[in-house]
């Protein structure tokens, strides 16, 4: 354990002790910084890696998720991409423009109808956040420097093509139940503290491997109030991610933008997706809708998620599912 | 059994009786017809079903699939979308276009990265066809018109978003092994008897609600011969696709554009695809890579796809595994 | 003279002598009607014409124009195209997206930076009226028809690279400084009236080819309330529509969305569009900056437009002068 | 004269006197460099200057061109922009997508049709380079830098918009009729002194503020084999641009893609384009049509063209005359 380390384990120490009181203080604020580059390169999975916490992916744990279907029941935990902004949140700054390639009809003749789509297909609705999407400076995962990957027309490396399925156990850890509502505040922390109570209540563990969902409940508004949607959301904040750092999980998905508590502390800009995607190499998953499988009390089970192969883009949406 | 479908089956038996000498005669042009709207609707499903064949993804379906999950060996069976024309094969008059939208980088600062991308998004790479991708004159799978569910923004009905996950038990048939080739010749018509014999050499039989996946070799020109790949393929022809009907796939997929053989027989244009999405309500599913499901023997698995759920879109670019 | 025109004229003589108090009357709602195909078609510029009033494009119009350059003072008319949403007024269900292909800088080397656009480009900002723009049931101007013009992508007829340069003399009829306001009041109705009794206070008079400015004010609103601007607008009705088409214009342009007066008399939709684009061949321009055109009292000048060469578009965004 | 200059001067009279024969020698690629930024900044036009040798729009040079209008005679130099690439070029690694907005028509109404477009619409087909379309290493026309002035949707300064309509007189230099050939070979070099033979021969000169069209003759490739439109290209070389720059123009055009030669000297990348638009502040427009204008014999006449207001784009696509 470097000296780096060793001072954050004593940090979530104290945290844990002191409990939920500590979620917005200057020290919080200070409690994670990005190492430099020669602290947190090479990954651990090799100077060469571009999947992180892909290469969880074995044949071994999909077995280990293949188990906990014991139903068949499905739940389709992503959102529909309306051309309506009314029904479908649009994060300002992105676009989703569908237009319909209509064929005129022929009396007795098949023809075809497409449509032409334009948006940030990685970064928008229910999506998958891949390593090229997040750099600090101007390095991301793994230390790839920004000048030697980008191009014009998408990352040489980092690309959302590297994660192929992702198939484990998934454990859903419900922090909106455990404060009895239906809905956490907007700007509300999430502790290591919620995350641990709420799993025990669940009589749940993390094991490594695995893809943490965090219910918040804030996606309830996805459809029905965009707007505060986007303005701020309930989500875990710098302690809270480091706490799942340490439980080593293959992605931590969320039902908000972001995963990560809106506003971010002041001084601070989305930390836990820089502590995730770029020192971690931990994937994120944004905006999913958990509705049924909160009121279903479904904690764990089989989750799938099949990101497009979209070479070099930072992200793709995607339409994940749990199965128990 | 309506006149109609008495004449198909008396033709089925003909044609198996004769074999694959019958591949291109006129009498398989006129094999096969659309039914007039009256014989065709209401579909099975109900008069007002949007699914199709999607109506057999059951629990039970799901645990069909998931009791062939052995070794947790994951198939990537998904294209990947580049924007090189020469490694991605885009179909004429459709469009790959990725814009990376880059931040400059700020010394000690998270920044982040997208990028925005204009495709015909459901007809594009490996992807599966909705119904609302495929009408007769003005009318569309369980007989919804054009001007009723047509707007210029999507389709108000049989759109992408209807679908949902579809996991099911999954069977290779390997046209192309036997046959003794690695690729069938471009423009070569899979019949009934094709397909009966090679099951038959896999000891593989097609179950209602299976997702038949048809191994042609054609997928091996993808990124490597495009202008190839696109001028003609292998594929089923009229009869075939007729023989399958019988056996209640969920979907029909296959390693080249379009499933069908290409030409169509003179005459007519894509009749599978008539036959399959607008008179059966039978998915497709195009341009797999199969290569290594093919060298490894795989006939029977779990096949998971995840179309996005684009509301109103005819179909939605996918990464579809198969899993043993 | 058909009967059709005698009624029109008969129609607009009582229009006249009756005043502004008939601008809002079921009278009026009743004035104008599209005539069957048999009586609009072919075009007075022969039964293949394209172009309609483009025609009367020639030497001596561009001469006519020429001479009325004075000064060399030029008005630049066309509204900034901006990704900020306030700035710029996009259609509701329109999009413009633009999207920087940065290149990263290499120290002393050349390197270019690009973007790429999404928008419906004919028909955003300040934007010229193609007569593919338009059609009555499936009919457009000279009695082309959908089925026989239209496809995927674009229109082989009637697109708006048959329009050309357009400079002509130009008329602006200042109607706001006619009744003492800045801007009119949205839904108000401009009457025949109105338009005779400003160019008489102007001195000017309308000549076969001219392009016809009017002021409104309304485009006053562009960039500072944008939601306001769509929602209605002071504009033409259809008898100061029908007026003008005894002019014959070459061109009828605004600052305001749509030239004509919005909401439409209820029970009709955009009618002078209708009566301009699709019987009389007559272009619109839209979403003009009038401000300093009427601060400078500047009524008569060359007004030059050049639309670009959009294959089978219905419009396209222009950057229009007027010169005195 | 400052040093930098003087050597210029020098170099351009030794240029002048060795005459064509210098066209490809090292001497010649040695011939430009890039100024460093404080020996070109800030630029004439003063420090906060973002429209370069647009500053010459001014009245009077409106008039000066006005009075070249003697016949009203048009020429319309844009090429048209069709989705299908044989007809328009289309630069390797551009689009052009336009997909028809169809509406569905509805007896005895109005309906209509737009279109949406994805493009890198300021730089394709007829197009002006605006300023933000170069840097040299991170630095722009009058210095303004990368870090300062892009954004993910254009650019804060130096954006297309600042253009405006830039009318003044234009020079044809027919260079093909120069050497007695349709076309000049790609590659071919053009010189000063091809420069000033054309327009000897011609009777023409050159004056301040002048739009400076430059006939190859390669534009007669467009539409008819755009690969070898593409692949080089004759043009103008350093040295040339280094006796224009004296010339003071307030642009410069060609009817091929780039103005300048193609393939560039070795170890150059495009180097009049960085000498044009980052040091000195003129611009370039490219692809014209200039076929009829050069059988026409039309040397001097009022150039007009009006740049799309596209906030903080690099260019635009344009459709410009010559009128005589």
């Amino acid at each position: 354990m470097n000296l780096h380390n060793r001072q954050i384990a004593i940090w979530i120490l104290a945290a844990s002790t002191l409990g939920t009181v500590l979620s917005i203080t200057p020290t919080q604020a200070q409690g994670w910084k990005m190492p430099p580059d020669n602290e947190r390169c090479p990954s651990k999975w090799g100077a060469a890696d571009q999947r992180g916490a892909g290469n969880m992916m074995t044949a071994n744990n999909v077995l280990r998720a293949t188990r906990l279907i014991r139903t068949g029941e499905v739940f389709e935990l992503g959102d529909i991409l309306s051309p309506d902004p009314k029904e479908t949140f649009i994060n300002r700054g992105r676009t989703y423009a569908i237009t319909t390639k209509l064929s005129i009809a022929i009396p007795n003749k098949r023809v075809e109808n497409e449509e032409i789509i334009t948006t940030e297909l990685g970064q928008i609705g229910t999506q998958i956040d891949a390593f090229a999407h997040q750099m600090w400076g101007d390095s991301f995962y793994n230390c790839f420097k920004q000048k030697d990957i980008a191009t014009r027309t998408g990352f040489k490396k980092l690309g959302v093509e590297n994660i192929g399925m992702l198939m484990s156990r998934g454990v859903m850890i419900d922090v909106a139940a455990l404060k009895g509502v239906d809905r956490l505040e907007g700007g509300y922390v999430i502790t290591p503290d919620d995350l641990q109570q709420a799993l025990e209540k669940e009589r749940m563990k993390i094991e490594p491997g695995d893809i943490v969902v965090i219910n918040t409940g804030w996606g309830q508004l996805l459809g029905k109030d965009n707007p505060k949607y986007e303005k701020t959301s309930p989500g875990i904040g710098e302690a809270a991610g480091q706490w799942l750092v340490t439980q080593q999980p293959m992605m931590v998905a969320a039902d908000n933008c972001c995963v990560e508590v809106r506003p971010s502390v002041p001084g601070t800009s989305l930390p836990v997706h820089a502590m995730m995607l770029i020192q971690n190499g931990i994937y994120l998953l944004e905006n999913l809708r958990l509705e049924k499988l909160a009121t279903s009390h479904a904690y764990e089970f089989a989750f799938i998620v099949q990101p497009l192969k979209l070479k070099g883009a930072t992200g793709s949406n995607v339409a994940p599912v749990a199965i128990r």
